[in-house]
């Protein structure tokens, strides 16, 4: 029902446990390439595996401590972005994203994220939002850095993947530095 | 972040707990007015009385079984209109509304429900909406009939309301009925 | 160990968890004659599935909220009636039935529905009883008929059922339109 | 809506969380004469007290756990019966009472506990029941007496009460051992 | 982290539900030989098992209704022993035992629960603490003895086990006993 | 009945739900002066209060998510360390402390720092373990320097305190890096 445009084939709506057939099928179409880069409880497998993830972020928006969106791109699941936490008490959030292969490169996670900054820090009275990514993840601290975000620590040998052990990044970006571009 | 345009200044959006304050100020404009018409729950007193009415709606919506809409008129929440029930298992939804006396008469309860309404019959496969409201509601009716509903029944005393009981009217409408005017 | 005679060999009693393995044989025996006219959920499969309805109407009784008696017959559990739900808030109940083939024609149900309006307009106070059936069961609507209620409503395609949609009525009885015959 | 006579004026009925108002009255009657010989928790006060007693036995029975019966003598509630436990998986049950001191001496309690110790071992299969009471309880020990139990054992000090220490008696009797008086 | 020294090469210490793998390698060893004395939920299979029956004795740590240690030899999990039952309000507590074949006659389950009755009377004011074993376990009985415990009662049948029923024996022994040896 | 000892007159010891009201003296001893350096929920007021902090700790060590200890002095509880979280699946815990003013100076919160670090590498196979603190609260820095973990990141203005915003540090030692001095 509710949607924003982010280009002119794309939009970024609510994502809720009725979209598990979509959110399965989006998964299905981006597992292996976002596998190494968010937790393994998000690449769940399955319609219930992905139910349960949609119930689970929809639990978490009833208790105001999380929050997920898709986008859509012709009218297609292509990947979405997310408030991972979001915290009244200390003004602290983090977000987050995932993305099939083939809807790279037009720019629609930072648009979108830039939408969830714009809300969190203008709406909501956030205070800092924070970006977690693994060290090597180019792509992901590059959206951190067009967010206008500072690298502010790496935490060494924190994120476990396939037996090996990498490192995080920890970016973030105040109130005070927020302007919509 | 999310928003429909109704009138030129009024538009719908998600109703959160997170509104908590935002809720109850409406509700202390139109407690009295709209008492007599909608179930004792939801016209709670105080912050924490409309907080709790939100996060009930809000774990409903993380079941799919209810959902609960704002309307913002020249920035300020005057009512809205809620699924008080919806099942994909049986097909069938019920809506209903609240709304400040600022703000009647501006056909943003009716332009709100056909948003619901499409949404119900053109996304989520609904194949059955009610309406539900006290006999001598005639404004509730009327907007069920611009809704172009049915009356497809009165069941008779059972709307209890100070002391008194009262006929209720229950309206239907089919998808296949359903065009957005 | 609690029991009112309906007739010379027949009795209504409680019904409970315990009773899951009786519940199951009498739903073996009626699952597909009662599988059109009653929710889906209550015809559930096995030992287990019985178990888990007799729960439910258990814990809803805890609640005060509903409550589910059983019809034997020379011994073997046959049938029964319930209260589908039951609101001391509203003062609204809604009652309904299921019986095996093999003891219909013999009144049973009307006889027990009879004594939960008794109950419910004697000792509880209920100001309403309603009964819901599709519109084409006539057996169904022919019991609330003798019970003395009436019609209030239908419907329509409200009750879904293997893939098509059908009618439902709306039966009530006021609390000062109840005698026991 | 079911009963069964215990004597000319009084019967035997479930108890359920329906009847706080009657069981809070009755506890009202009796609670300084049953707290020494009772759990601290049962005799809860005010109807908020006898409600949250009524409900936590009514969910145990939901789990075939315990069960809980009233006396009525002319239609006042002076009392009860109940499971304080049964567990189908050990084939053991405790049964206890309460009494209001008015409706003491007429043998109610003993004909009560017969009917759960009759539907004890005849329709659930028990295989021993017990009684659990004060050693220096004359009434209730007797009570177990007159039902044909053993004293099996006293446990030394093992009920506290107002300051000091009482010694309990556990008694107990077989499904061989039950006939029906 | 934790451990007290009972011999030379054994030790007890907390039992927690990361020892699950540890807990279901000592269970598979003395399974056979401790089933006919403990509860049969005691004797869980598997890891899962195993983790289950750890889970649940730390929720009702938490609650401070129950607790488990276990003893380690040499280094392994051989047995272990517990508050079945603990209770500030009466002040009566049960404890409990098990121990693999290859470990007993170490006197290691008799030094542990002079821990834990030394802690039971010493720390947590208790003022009884109670043994329950079948009647025909005379190794258990041994161990109540030991502890200086005065036999109270014998419950007949109490104890299902394997098609047959057994009587229990209750032990107990008051803080006014209790001298650490 | 645990205890660790760090000096010749202080030791550490498991901390339950038990403990709250000694807990809740010593939070009344040191809550102005801890205030600033911990989570509000943790200097919640009375036994209440900390019985409730408590039972979060004994409810998220049965899920083994995270621990709570407890240095007692002379007998008198004056401080603890934890686990604020811990994760099998990552590997990755963070420790903390709280301790009195009057039992500052004696190195006890660093000796017990290195026996959860112990348990943690040692025992748990921990990966990392973390240690969060103000930046501008040089004691607990100076902790983490003491136990050989490495700065790793600063984030900016991500610690509210009435009314202000004040920079956090993270700091990190490896199990590769953990030898017991």
């Amino acid at each position: 029902m509710f949607a924003i445009p982010l280009t002119e084939n794309a939009e970024l709506r609510t994502l809720d446990p009725w979209h598990a057939e979509e959110f399965a099928a989006n998964l299905d179409r981006c597992r292996e390439s976002i596998r190494p880069w968010v937790g393994a409880a998000f690449v769940a497998e399955g319609v219930d595996g992905a139910r349960a993830t949609l119930t689970r972020y929809a639990e978490a928006r009833a208790k105001d401590a999380a929050r997920l969106y898709g986008i859509w791109r012709d009218g297609t699941l292509v990947g979405g972005v997310l408030f991972v936490s979001l915290s009244v008490k200390t003004g602290v959030c983090e977000i987050g994203c995932w993305l099939e292969p083939a809807a790279e490169g037009n720019g629609l996670v930072t648009r979108a994220c830039r939408e969830l900054l714009d809300w969190a820090f203008g709406e909501r009275g956030m205070h800092r939002a924070e970006w977690h990514c693994r060290a090597d993840n180019a792509k992901s601290a590059a959206v951190a850095e067009r967010l206008g975000m500072t690298l502010e620590g790496t935490t060494r040998e924190s994120w476990p993947f396939d037996g090996a052990r990498y490192d995080s990044q920890i970016w973030g970006v105040l109130t005070s530095e927020w302007k919509k571009p």
